[in-house]
C-alpha cells in the first residue's frame, strides 16, 4: 500500500476536512448563545481548536455508502463530535493534561471546577441532538440511536475505568491482549465503531445492518491509538499538539510500554515499576528522559507500529468485504484509505 | 406550625425512610456486578451512605398523589436519586470537597480521575433508566421525559456555572435576587421540580399538567438550600456530614454571605474581599474564624433562615392549591409536611 499512500494520504485529508467542516458549522450553529460565563462559550473552545475530525467524517461517509444524503447523517455526526469533546475535556482533567490540541487544557486555563461543567454540558448538548431526531428519523430509529449511544458510552467509560486502574494500582504485568481489550472499549467504540453503526442506521432505517462495520472499527481504532501513543513519544509538538512524552509523565499503559516491560531487563524492570509507583507530579524529567530512551533503544516504537500497520491491513479487509460495491464511490475509498491514514498520520 | 413540627417532621421522615428504600433498593439492583475495578463497586459508594432520599421520595409521593401507583414512579425515582449522587460526586470534585455523608468525598479517597468516572457512570445508569421507560410507558411519555431530563440538567449545569464563575471572578456584588436565580437553577430544579414533574407525568400519562408543583418546588427547593448552607455553617458534623463552614473555604455565594456583604463595615468588606480572593488553599483557619464569627455576630444565619421559613410558608401554599383533594391523603400530606421539614431538619 505505500506506493499510494501519499495520494491516497491526500484525498483522506481532504475528504476529513470537507466533513470536519459541515460538522463543525452545525455543532457552533447549536451551542446557546449567552447564559453564564464560563459554560457556553467554552463548549465551542475544543471545536474551534484543529482537530481532525474523524469521527463525524466516519459517520458521514458510511452514511453516504450505505445510501443516506449528508444531511441525513450530520445530527449523528454532530452528536459524536460532541461526545467526543465532552470526551477529551474529562479525559484531560483524569490525566492532568496540560496540553491539548496546540494551546493548554481546558482546566488547566479555566480549573477543574469549570472544566468539569463544560464537558457535562458538551455531553448534554449532545443528548439534546438525540432527542432531535425523533422528529427527523421517526421515534424507532430515534430509540436506536439513543441504546446505541447509552452502549457507546458504557464501553467508553469501562475503557477509562480498566486505564485508570492499571495506572492506580500500578499494575506492570500486561500483555498485548490486555491492551487491545482496554483499547476496543476506551477508543474503538467511540470513535470508530459508534459513528459507523449510527452511519448505517441513519442511511437505512434499519436495525437489523448496523453491526457490519464493527470489526473494521475495532481494528481502525486500535491502529489509530497505538499511532497516537507512538506520536506521544516521537511527534513533533506542532503537529501533534499535546505535550510530548506526556503518556510516561501519567504513566499510561500503552502498547509500547507493555511490549518494554516484556522485554527489558530485571534491573530496568525495577526501576520501571518504581518509576510507575509515583505519581505524576513525583516523576522527573531524567527518569522520563531514560524510559523514552529505553523504549527507543528496544524498538518498542516500531514494533507497535507494525502491528498497527497490521491491524489496518486487517481493517481494509474487513471494510471491503462489508461495503461491497460502494467501495467504487468516494466514501467507500475513503473509508478504506483512513486505514493507511490513521497509520501514517504525523498529527 | 410551630407546635405541629415535631409530629409532621416525624411522619415526614418516616415516609422519607420509606421511599428512600423503595429507591435505593430498586437504585442498588440496577448497578451492574462485576466490570472493571473503581467503577460499578464505586456508582454504590454514595448511595448506601445514608442520605435523606428527599428527591426518590417527591417523585414518589407526588406520583401517587397524582393517582398512580407507586410501581409507577419507581423508575422515574430513582433516575433522579441517579442524577443526584452523579452531580454530587462532581460537585465534591468542583468544590474540594473533603467529606460527604459522613465521609471522605469519592476524589478525596480514590482521586479525581477514578471519581470523575464513577460520577460519568452514575449519570449514563440514569439515562439508562429513561431507556427502559419505553416498554414500560410507551414512546410517547418516554420522550417526554428525555426532554425533562435535558431541561433539569441544562438548568443544573447553568446554575453550577453561575456560581462557580462568582467564585472565580471573585464577584462581591451579588443580591438576595441574584443568589434565588442562582438556588432555582443549581437546586430547585432537579431536588424539587424535576421531581414532581416527572412524578406527574408518569402518574397521569398526561403533558398538560406537567407543571403545577414548578411554585411549590422552587420555593421549597431554595428553602432547602438555605437551611442547607445554615447547616454548614453552625450544623454538627455527625449529623451534617460534611465538614463545618466548608462553604467558607470554598468561598460559596451563600444567601448568608451575601446579606454580610451588604451589610459589613468597610473595613470589614475590604478584609471579606481580600479572603475571597484566595484559593481555598491560600485561605487560612484564623480568616475562616473570623468570617465564621462575623456571619453570627450580624445574625446572617438567622436572618437567611427567617427567608427560608418564608419561602416554605410559600412553597406550603403553592402545594395547597396545586394539589386540591390529594391534600388528604398520606402523600398530599406528605408534600406539605416537607415544607417544615426542609427549614427544621438538623442533616
Amino acid at each position: 500500500m505505500a506506493p499510494t499512500a501519499g495520494v491516497a494520504g491526500g484525498s483522506v485529508e481532504a475528504m476529513l476536512e470537507r466533513y470536519r467542516g459541515l460538522a463543525l458549522d452545525a455543532l457552533l450553529d447549536d451551542v446557546p448563545e449567552g447564559g453564564p460565563r464560563y459554560l457556553y462559550d467554552l463548549v465551542a473552545e475544543y471545536p474551534r481548536r484543529w482537530g481532525k475530525g474523524l469521527r463525524a467524517a466516519m459517520c458521514l461517509a458510511t452514511c453516504r455508502a450505505f445510501g443516506g444524503a449528508p444531511a441525513v447523517g450530520l445530527n449523528a455526526a454532530v452528536t459524536v463530535e460532541l461526545f467526543h469533546n465532552a470526551f477529551l475535556i474529562h479525559d484531560d482533567i483524569q490525566d492532568e493534561s496540560e496540553q491539548r490540541r496546540g494551546a493548554a487544557t481546558l482546566h488547566a486555563e479555566y480549573g477543574v471546577g469549570v472544566a468539569l461543567n463544560v464537558g457535562n454540558m458538551t455531553n448534554l448538548l449532545a443528548l439534546r441532538r438525540l432527542a432531535a431526531n425523533r422528529a427527523a428519523l421517526g421515534s424507532g430509529i430515534a430509540w436506536r440511536l439513543f441504546i446505541e449511544t447509552e452502549l457507546m458510552m458504557r464501553h467508553s467509560l469501562e475503557g477509562q475505568a480498566i486505564e485508570i486502574g492499571w495506572i492506580r494500582d500500578n499494575v506492570c504485568d500486561l500483555d498485548a491482549d490486555d491492551y487491545y481489550r482496554m483499547c476496543l472499549k476506551k477508543t474503538s467504540w467511540y470513535t470508530c465503531i459508534y459513528p459507523c453503526r449510527t452511519g448505517i442506521l441513519v442511511a437505512t432505517g434499519r436495525e437489523n445492518a448496523v453491526d457490519v462495520l464493527d470489526r473494521y472499527g475495532w481494528y481502525l481504532g486500535a491502529a489509530f491509538q497505538i499511532q497516537d501513543d507512538a506520536l506521544n513519544l516521537t511527534g513533533d509538538y506542532a503537529s501533534y499538539g499535546k505535550e510530548i512524552a506526556g503518556d510516561l509523565w501519567e504513566g499510561k499503559r500503552t502498547l509500547i510500554l507493555i511490549d518494554f516491560m516484556r522485554r527489558c531487563t530485571p534491573d530496568e524492570r525495577e526501576r520501571l515499576v518504581v518509576f510507575l509507583s509515583r505519581t505524576r507530579t513525583q516523576r522527573t524529567e531524567a527518569e522520563v528522559r531514560w524510559l523514552h530512551g529505553r523504549l527507543l533503544a528496544y524498538d518498542c516504537v516500531e514494533s507497535a507500529r507494525r502491528s498497527a500497520r497490521d491491524l489496518a491491513v486487517a481493517a481494509r479487509h474487513e471494510a471491503e468485504r462489508a461495503l461491497g460495491a460502494a467501495v467504487d464511490t468516494d466514501d467507500g475509498r475513503f473509508l478504506l484509505d483512513l486505514t493507511d491514514y490513521v497509520v501514517e498520520r504525523n498529527r
